[in-house]
Order: structure tokens, then sequence, then C-alpha cells
């Protein structure tokens, strides 16, 4: 679930689908004609304007996107992405988890969880002459790596020098253009309500990327500043924040065909992969990782078993495991059976032909093409070591020292040479994560994760392997399970840091108190430090030359989409996007259609005694009684659950508002199908469709099962 | 899959649903206005009339249905239907079951099966009042049920005085009419083509009950007779039969809302059970049932493992076994979904109230509906011991002795006198049992299955044990599986019934041969005889009774329901039926629809390396080909492959003709849907739906497939 909306689309002509795409919001005074044909009432260009309705009542949650929808900081986003907050004020006498939760006052709403933030983008900047100005031909590899890196920094600071805010530069096109992200970053964050898990997670795994769905995917929390209005800490004294603008709730909802329209923060997608990539993705990289997943889960699955106190730590890293070898099983089924290759064969080659075409173009771009062929090799070459050493930083005690460590060699730098992520604004994160670590983590499960990837890795080629990492292990020329396990025993039995106390102690201390320390996974981490940077250097090198390259890979797609008058968007990176569309089924098979509505006569029709379909007796009463005045959907006549549409959104867009086209939320977006699963490199029109919480389902249930009044009563709700 | 077909059906009013309903020949005119409206082109009046097309085209194989396609006697069936024959020509030289058949030639054309034939209803009078007026309010039970077997027998025997002939008396509506059935027996029946099994039964198990589905299900027959144009056995010399009438095949096919209708032998359906008879069957006695069903394919999975001969002998029983587990599992969860109850209990209680209303109705009506819950209630109360009776009965080597002692006995009396099923007319079919017997047995499996429901007969109160079954067994107080095993040991070791010869060897053996025997499942059969003679004679008294109390509940159900102007058809008791209906999807659930068609794209991406998707490579090629020209459903510009539709059928109609309204061929019924699965008590409108195979798909498959050129030719294709 976490994250895990979908998108997709290749390059095709504009009037046949207008509905891919993830705009930035600049782009959309050009889209207008398309949005206003299709059922935009509102101003295309009022959502151009980031400190304007609606775009400024929309926020991100860092993975997530959330919506204000009172004057009084009230935002509300899916239950899946407030879940850690939810849990993480949930007790075995309080289950709020379980029961749901809801703060009649203000008084009686709860922290999120730490580390919870809201970020309000106030600024995008295009900063691509300021880093391109400083970059001659000649600056190539690690250099020109770093040289990016430094002004990037540089304009961060900058920007973060107003305080409250929190600033990013992303790369967008590959690196072709370049924006600054300016967000007012809001720091106490207090959950205000979720329903119970089995309203707001109902059907669960098994439901997860399908259709038909009938989840109560919502939840809300409230932004809270300084009574200076202020982005502050937590603090009792603090005053709810007043948003800019806020979104209308509307009762009555979308029919189908209608227009709606999403913001939201998405994620990453890969639309503009070649055709090799796309080869290499599908037919090995994804089956091995989904091969690796699997074999991860079967390791938790068998170290902390069901109903033990390690399982309870590990059901988030298995749910996390689980919803992607799920996702990479669809992308993979989806592959094989349709003919995504085939059109990104197809396009490629016929790219090529345009560029041989002319001879002007001929010379720009011809060779660029080569190089990049060449950089995809090199990476297939490596892909293999690559995701072992991955899985293996599943171990979170290794991965750990490793981070710590080089927190400390890095903090002995100013802070603007310091690695990113690794300054002073990353310290909080930093820590929020060697805490977060203490509730799920086991060093018997975490000693099993190792060794299996350990010996994944013994199986390498030579030449792939590292001297320092092959020392540490004692591992020879035969894989000796036996004695690694021995090995990895008495690292896990002697090391330190599987307490919290003393793996937040290290925060702070010198490179030369790591090197010093007897700690075993401390010392694991100065073994492979050279090793690391080392790898780390050739990877800044691989990236720098990328930067000369890809922009020009990309400059090539995007002038030979223009010749054939498509338009170009830029895949998403977790920047404010807009996507529209309308409410639509599908076929996702020959013979099976699946409409654009559930009901709550599917719901009811679901429900069993047993997780995750064990609907609250409450909810199951309340639809007994069938009282769904005013939030019926008219083709219907009844009370809509969930609903479709063909928006274009990937994992980030969790938690975004589905607006109508009057900008009244009438949904929340929370999912995407599975057979739309090639999204994230191919929108496809038949396939793509992403799923919604229907305004009205949230509404009956505050209202009738929940008695979430005072809520209800603080939104405006259009009725 | 075999004889799976569904249907449904309370009684609703004929104007919302006038698709219900499987009628008698002789009531079609009564439907004309109905027929026509829905699209019948032809005379409502010809399809009464027997003697007539297209009624004189379609013939019963029983069990199934078949329908002749050529003034040759070529009859197009399905292929689960004709997959005994198939299996019987089929070596390991030469797997035509795995490969198909096809006959390019008359004498390639070879023998179906042993026991095959054909029969054609030349005659339906009605002989209710023949049956009726012997019957005098004083004969009751036993005596009652004699008198009417006595006469039922008497007017078989008069009607098959005519050489090649068979008759039947069958009781409509529980004994309120008796029909008698005179039909010409085809004896002399031939294979002449089969699709390959990967065709014919594409999907397979995984596919059964479900849609979508791509299931090609035909296969075709040739009606031989002697030179004299009667029939005849096997022999070379006979000639095809000239049927009086055959269908035209329709290469143009239905579209969505098409009128469709079915012509066929339904089997059984129980449409008229009472609310008490309903709660049973649904909560107690499938529920149970299944679990036996699962608990004989557990153990013949268990003791014939994949792979082994024994499997290859048992594979047709757990298909059997399998489909109607499935078949419960279906009706259970459609039963607990569902308000099927509640609507049974509201129909009884109304029809009570009706009862009460009027003094002479109640007088005449309300004793009887006391009775007949006095017998629902005896019947539950044995309901378990005959579940687990008739399960033992899996054990072929004791049903068998029994038979063969039975038929012993029976022979000893003029043929008249004899039970029905153990007269000269039925030496045949007794015959091909035992023979059949040696391709489905393997004596150490069938002793699994009696010492698995020995221990649950045990389990049986004690009254309603059988003396002779405990000591014959050895049984004691507590169940001693070792001692129950080694006894079961020592009885398949030393009896000759597990050879087929030695089997036969019994027919025309005196009950004095069979006391004598020292076998000890002969000794088994002789040791049972009282008990199982006093069995059915308590059967007999109960279905006495119930003669003289059904058809009068009958009368009041009927009464009733033409009160509310509510037609009345009887139970499906495989007679010929006539169904009609429109091509039409459904929602199987919330959020889904089966649209009514399904496509050879749809085919393609289901087709994988293995069973039961493994389609062969020429279909493969044929399909990569593309070329569907003539052949295709214009809404969808494709070539269709099944197709769903309303009409209301059951087991028995597989391989029934679906024609349009021309009376012409547009498929074979072959399947229903699992969300119908109730409709053997309850047509419901909304989930009704009967799988056709598409007569397009079939026209293809022949021409571009199988290269039956031959026998494309000799049918008569509407283009």
């Amino acid at each position: 679930m976490k994250l895990k909306v979908v998108a997709l689309g290749l390059l095709v002509s504009f009037s046949s689908i207008a509905d891919e795409g993830m705009w930035q919001p600049h782009q959309l005074p050009e889209l207008e004609a398309v949005l206003k044909s299709k059922g935009l009432a509102i101003d295309a260009a009022s959502i151009a304007n980031l400190t304007a309705f609606p775009m400024n009542a929309v926020i991100s949650l860092g993975g997530c996107t959330a919506s204000f929808v009172s004057p009084q900081g009230l935002a509300v986003t899916n239950h899946h992405c407030a879940f850690n907050s939810i849990a993480h004020n949930s007790t075995p006498e309080n289950n709020i988890l379980k029961n749901g939760f809801l703060a009649k006052t203000f008084e009686q709403e709860v922290p999120a969880a730490p580390g919870s933030k809201m970020w309000l983008t106030e600024n995008v900047s295009n900063v691509t002459r300021q880093i391109q100005q400083e970059l001659t031909p000649q600056l190539r590899g690690k250099a020109r790596f770093d040289a990016i890196e430094q002004i990037r920094k540089q304009i961060v600071a900058e920007c973060e020098a107003t305080p409250g805010y929190r600033c990013e530069v992303y790369s967008f096109h590959g690196g072709l253009e370049y924006y600054l992200m300016k967000q007012l970053e809001i720091r106490d964050v207090r959950l205000v309500h979720a329903p119970a898990l089995s309203v707001g997670n109902f059907g669960g795994d098994i439901d997860n990327w399908m259709w038909p769905r009938h989840t109560g995917d919502y939840s809300f929390f409230r932004a809270y500043v300084g009574k200076d209005g202020k982005p502050a800490e937590y603090n009792v004294e603090n005053v709810p924040f007043v948003p800019p603008s806020y979104l209308k709730v509307s009762a009555k909802g979308v029919q189908e065909n209608d227009f709606v329209m999403v913001i939201g923060y998405p994620g990453r997608t890969n639309r503009y992969e070649l055709a090799p990539e796309v080869a290499n993705k599908f037919a090995v990289r994804l089956p091995r990782e989904k091969t690796y997943r699997q074999e991860t889960i079967a390791l938790i699955e068998k170290y902390a078993p069901e109903g033990s106190d390690s399982r309870l730590k590990y059901e988030s890293i298995l749910a996390g495991l689980a919803n992607y070898a799920k996702n990479f099983d669809g992308m993979i089924a989806g592959y094989q059976q349709g003919d995504l290759q085939q059109r990104k064969d197809n396009f490629y080659a016929e790219m090529q032909r345009w560029i041989k075409a002319e001879p002007a173009r001929k010379v720009k771009y011809q060779p660029v093409f080569k190089e990049m062929e060449l950089i995809i090799k090199a990476d297939i070459a490596k892909q293999e070591r690559d995701i072992v050493l991955g899985y293996f930083a599943n171990a979170q005690l290794f991965r750990t020292a490793r981070r710590l460590y080089r927190l400390s060699v890095e903090q002995q730098k100013p802070d603007e040479e310091r690695e990113r992520g690794f300054q002073i604004r990353d310290e909080d994160r930093q820590k929020s994560a060697l805490k977060r670590m203490s509730r799920s983590y086991e060093p018997s499960v975490d000693l099993e994760i190792a060794l299996h990837f350990l010996e994944k890795y013994h199986a390498l080629p030579s030449e792939q392997k590292i001297a320092a990492f092959d020392q540490y292990f004692g591992l020879g020329e035969q894989f000796d399970a036996a004695a690694v396990r021995e090995k990895l025993s008495a690292i896990y039995a002697n090391t330190k840091l599987n307490d919290e106390v003393e793996r937040l102690a290290w925060l702070g201390k010198t490179p030369e108190d790591f090197k010093n320390s007897q700690d075993p996974a401390i010392q694991f981490a100065v073994a492979m430090f050279a090793d690391d940077m080392q790898e780390e250097s050739a990877e800044k090198e691989r990236l720098g030359k990328l930067t000369q390259v890809l922009p020009k890979v990309m400059d090539a797609i995007i002038q030979y989409n223009k010749s054939l008058g498509k338009p170009v968007y830029a895949d998403a990176n977790s920047t404010l996007r807009v996507t529209y569309g309308t409410v639509q089924g599908y076929q996702p098979r020959d013979g099976v259609f699946h409409t654009p509505f559930t009901t709550i006569a599917g719901l009811k029709a679901k429900i069993t005694s047993a997780e995750p379909f064990d609907a609250p007796k409450v909810q199951q009463d309340a639809i007994a009684k069938a009282d769904f005045a005013g939030y019926l959907q008219p083709q219907l006549q009844t009370l809509p659950v969930n609903f479709l549409s063909n928006v274009d959104t990937t994992g980030g867009n969790s938690g975004s508002p589905t607006l109508n086209g009057n900008a009244e939320l009438v949904g929340l977006l929370f999912d995407g199908v599975i057979e739309g699963l090639l999204g994230d490199v191919d929108y496809d029109t038949k396939l793509n469709r992403s799923i919604h919480v229907d305004s009205r389902y949230m509404l009956w249930q505050m209202e009738k099962v929940d008695g979430a009044a005072n809520l209800v009563k603080e939104m405006t709700v259009v009725r």
C-alpha cells in the first residue's frame, strides 16, 4: 500500500490520450483548452499559481501527499500515510490502531510519530542557468558531479537562510533542467482522526493493488505553529496553523465520466527509459529483485514467527517487502503479456531513424546514444552485485554502523562541504532513523538476512568482490555457512549497537573514537570505509558522466516528440504535479470489465469476522440501518465507497486530494490497479487506473459511524 | 464440467423475468407472444412439434445432449460429452485425446466408447390417467409404490414392443403428471472429430464454472444404422443414419442482446423445494457432502499418486468428485451470501396464508403440508446415514458385488416383475458397467475409500447401524482401524471380482451359486441382502407415501402461483425441454461486470506451456496469422470464443444446440457460471448465466487449425 500509487505513459499523440501526464504547475496554462473541454471550471492559470487556491492547499508529508480542508490547519491524507502516527499513539490498553481515533477537541489531538512534518511548497524557481553556467564541457565525471553538488548545496543553503523553510534543488529530464523548491516546514503535526483499522485498511494486503476495492483509506492531521504563526517544534502552547487556502469537501461527489484532477507529490517514474534499459529491467532485474524480496520475507517469517514479539517489529518491513514483491510480480506479468518492449523498441528505432535523417541532428545526437548505450551496458554488468549488496543492506546493523561512521567523518568538514544527507540540516532525520530502528530490529533476524546475502555475495565473480568485505567476514574460496554464522553470531552478541542509547551515543563522536572502538559492527564500518569511499567515488564518476549524457538524450527525446507534435512532461521526482482525467472503469482482461464505483453493498458482502475484512460492529450496524441520504451516487442510488479514474499517478501521490472541476475535494487517491503497474515506465490508456476513496463514503463514515461531527462541521461540506 | 450446466429460478412475475423456465415443448404455443417479442422468427408451434424441425434434430446422449448438423447423421456435442469415446480410442502411440482426432472419410470414423447411444425422442404422451386410475386412496406406502412401478413397467414394455425403441415413463411435478417418452435408440455411434484436449478442455478444472472462459468444448459423432435404416449394433456394413432434420450452422453468430434458445435434456432441478428442505440442504447436507467429497479426493490422490498407473484409472472419478465439490462450494457460498432462504421462507409463509384464507383450500391443502413436513423431518433424521452409506458405495468392489447378486435374484423372476434397472432391457448396461470398472478401479485405492467411510459409518447412532454390516466387517464398540484394514486387505486379496472376466462370469449365475461362493465380496453381498431388501422396502414405503403427498403439494404450489398469475414449468427430469433468453453479461460482484463475449485475444493471453493452458502450436500459429475473416463478431471486430446468455439450463444440457431466432446453430451450451450455481433451486435473473462455445470459433478452429474442411463442407454453414 504505502506510496504505492501507480502511473504510466509512453509518448503518444496528445489528442488521443490527453489524460497522460504529471504536469508541472507552470505547464498548465498550455493545457487550458484540453482541461476546459474535459470539465475544468476554474482557470487553468489559477492551478499554475503555487501561492493561490487550490495549489497552496496541498502539502507534502514526505512520501505522501495531504491537503488542508479547514481554515484551522486540518489536513486529510490516507490512513496508510498516517499509519505510523496512529501506531505510535496506540497502546495495548488504548489500541487506537485497531479501534480508530477521534479527537473531539483540539486538546485531545496527539503528536504524530516522531519526525512527522508537513511541507508546503511556496516557491519554485528555475535554477538551470545558475547550475549550467558553472559547468564547462571539460568538467567531466566525478569532478562534474562534485561541481553540481556544490552549487546545489549552495543554492539550498541560501534558500534555507530564511528560518522555517526547507529547500531542495530537483533535477528534471535527467539534468536538462533544475528547479529550486522552497517549502514551509511545519514541525508540529498532530493526529486528529483515524477510522478503525478494518475500515482504513479494509481488505489489507489481500486487496492491495486490487479492484474491486472497499477501503476507507483516510485520516486527519492538524498543522500547528508557534503563537507567532511561524513553524515550531511541538509545544502545547502552539496554535493551529492557518493555511493560505483550503479545499471544500464535496458530498455530491462524482459520477462516471466526470472530470477529476489530482494534485500531489509523485515520487518517481521512468517513462523515458530506453529500450535496452526496459528489456533488462523486466527480463533480469525485477525478476531477480522479486526473488530476493521473497527470500527475505521467508527468512523473516521463519525467524520472527507469527505471534512472536520479533514479528511485531517486522510487520511493517514485511508489509513493505510484500507490497513490492506483488508490485514487481504484476509488472513482470504485464511486461510478459503486453507489447511494451515492442513499442519501446519501435520508438527507439524510429527515433534513431529520425536522428540519422538530418546531418546536423546526426552529428549532435548519434554519439550521445552511443555513449548512453555504453553506460547502460556497464550498469548491467555490475547490476547483480548492486542488487546483492542492496539486499545485504537490509541487515540494519551493518547499514547503521556504516552510516554512523560516515556521519562522524562528514562532521569533521565545514557544513557546506559535507555530503548531502550528512549536513547539519539532516541530523534530525539521522537521529530519528537511529531511534526508529528500535521498533523494527531484532538481532537474531538481522543476522539471518546478513548471512543469506553474504552467501549470494560470495557467488559473485571474483573481480566484483570487495577485499575488506571478504576479510572482515572471513570469506574464503568456498562459502562455509557454519563458520560465517559463527562469525556473525559473535558480532551480533558483542556489538552494543543493538541498544538505542548506545547507538545514539555514537552521534558526535570522532573518527578516532570509531577507529579505537572494540565494537565489531563499528569495526566493520571502519574496515569498509576506504572501499565504500572508492565505490562512492566510482558512482560519482558514473553520475557525473550521466550529467553530461542524459540531458542530451532527453533533449533528443523531447525534440523528436516535438517533431511528432507530442507534449513532454518530466518524470516524477517528488515535486508538486497536477494530473487530470475522468472517472472511468477498464477492462482488466478479456470478458471482464471493472466498473468505476464500488458500493456499500459490495463492502457488506466482503465482511467476515477475520482480518482484514472484519469491519467494526458499529459500521455493520450503520450499514444495516442503510441511512445513506445525502451521500448517494445518483447513477447507482446507493453509497459509493471507492472509485476509479485514469489520472496519471504513482507512489508519493498517496493521500492526494482528488478534485472536481470546481477544485472541490471529491476523494483521496490511495492506490493504483495491478494491471496498470507498468505505469512506472509506460502509461497505458486502457489499463492505467488510480483508485480513490469517495468523499461521500468518508463523510458518511465520519458522520454515521465514527461520530466525527466536530470535523464534518469544521470542514466546508458542499451538499 | 461434465453435466454441469446450471439453471435457476423461483417463481417470479412472468413479465419481469420471462427468461426463466425449462419448458416442455407442448407448452411453447402458450409462450408464443413472449418468444416473438424476444426474437423468435420461426413459429412457436413448430418447436412444440417433436416430429418436425428443429426438435427432431436434437438428441439425447444420456447425460448430455447433441444435435444433428448434416443429412448424414453428423451430430455435434461437447468435447466433454465425447471425452470417454475420445479417451477410449486413444493409445500411447496415437494419443488422440491429447492431439485431437479427425476422420477425413467415413471409413476413418471409429466406434464410440462401449455403451454409447443416441436417443431421438419421437413421441411424448400423457399417461397420467392410465396410471392414476389404478391408484385408489387406500393404496398406500410400498403397495402404492409397487402398483405405480408395475404400471410404468407395463407401459414401457408395450411401447418397447416396437424394435429399435427405448421408452420411459417420467414423473412431472412429483407425480402430478406422467409422460411416456418413446425414443429411437441408435446403437452404432462413431467418433468423427475432436479438437486437441488443450482446445476442447482449454482451462480445464481451473476454468471450470468460470468466466472469462475460452474453451473449444465441441466434438462430432455420427449415427449409423443398418442398411434397412433401422437401429443396429455396430457393423462395418452399417450406413449413416438419415436424421428427420438437421440444424444449419451459423457463421454469423450472435451479438449482445440477441435472442437465443436452447433445446436439450436437462437432468434435474429442485425449484419447488420447500423452505425447510432448502435450509437443510445448504446448511447441513451440502457442506457435509462437500467434506466427504474432498476427503475422497484426498484419499485417491494419496493412494493413487500423480504419475502412477492407478492415477490414470482415477482421473475421471477425481474430475467428477472435484467438479461437484467446487459446485457444492459455490452453492453454499451463494446461499450464505444471498437471500435465497429468506425468499423461500417468505414464499412458504405466504402460500400458507393463501391456503388458510379460504375454508375449502384449508381443508384440501393444510393436512398435506403437515404430512409433507413430517416426511421431510424423517428424511433429515436419517440423512447422515444415507450420505455415509452413499459415499461408502464409492468403494466399487462392494457396490459391484451387491449389484451382481441383486441381478441374479431378479433374474429368477419373470421379466415384467423384476425391479426397474434389472430387467432384460437393462442387461447391456449392467454388462458395460462391469467392463468399465476395469478402467477405473484399483483395489488398493478402493480399500482406502471403504475403510474411510466404514469409520464414518461406525460413528453413526447405534439405532441406525446395520447388524449384517457390523458383523461382516467385524465392527465392535470401538473402531479398530488396524483390525478393519486387515479384514479389508484379506477381502481385496481374496476376491476374484478385481478381474473383469471373473466379474462378467457372475452374470447369469443363480442365487445358490452366490450363496455357495467362497469369494469374500460375494459373501458380503449375500450377507447384506436381507438388510438391503429391508432398506429398499422402507424406501419404497417412503416413496409410496410421497406419491400420495407430493402431487398435492405441487398442486397447491401450482394453484397458488396461478392465483398470482405466475406460469409454472416442471422441474428438470432428463426429458426434452426448451429454454430461451438473450446473450448478456452479468455482475458477479460489486465493481465487476462480466461482458458477454470472450475473444481470441483473451485466449492468446491465457496460453502457457503447461496444462490446461497449453494450446497446441498449430492453433498458436493460426492465432498469430489472425485470419478471422468470415467469423468476426461485428461489435468486437474480432473472433469470439465463448459467450454468455441467461437461458435456463442445468446438467444434462451439456452439448445442447444454442439456436438463434431462425433455429440456426450459433453455439453449444457447455457450462454455467459459478455465481449462478443456486440455479438448481432458484433461478436468479441477475446471476443465472449459461456459457456457450461460439459457432464462429468452432468453425474457425475446424477450418484454420484442424483442417476439417470435409465436415465444414458437409454441414450447411450460413455465412
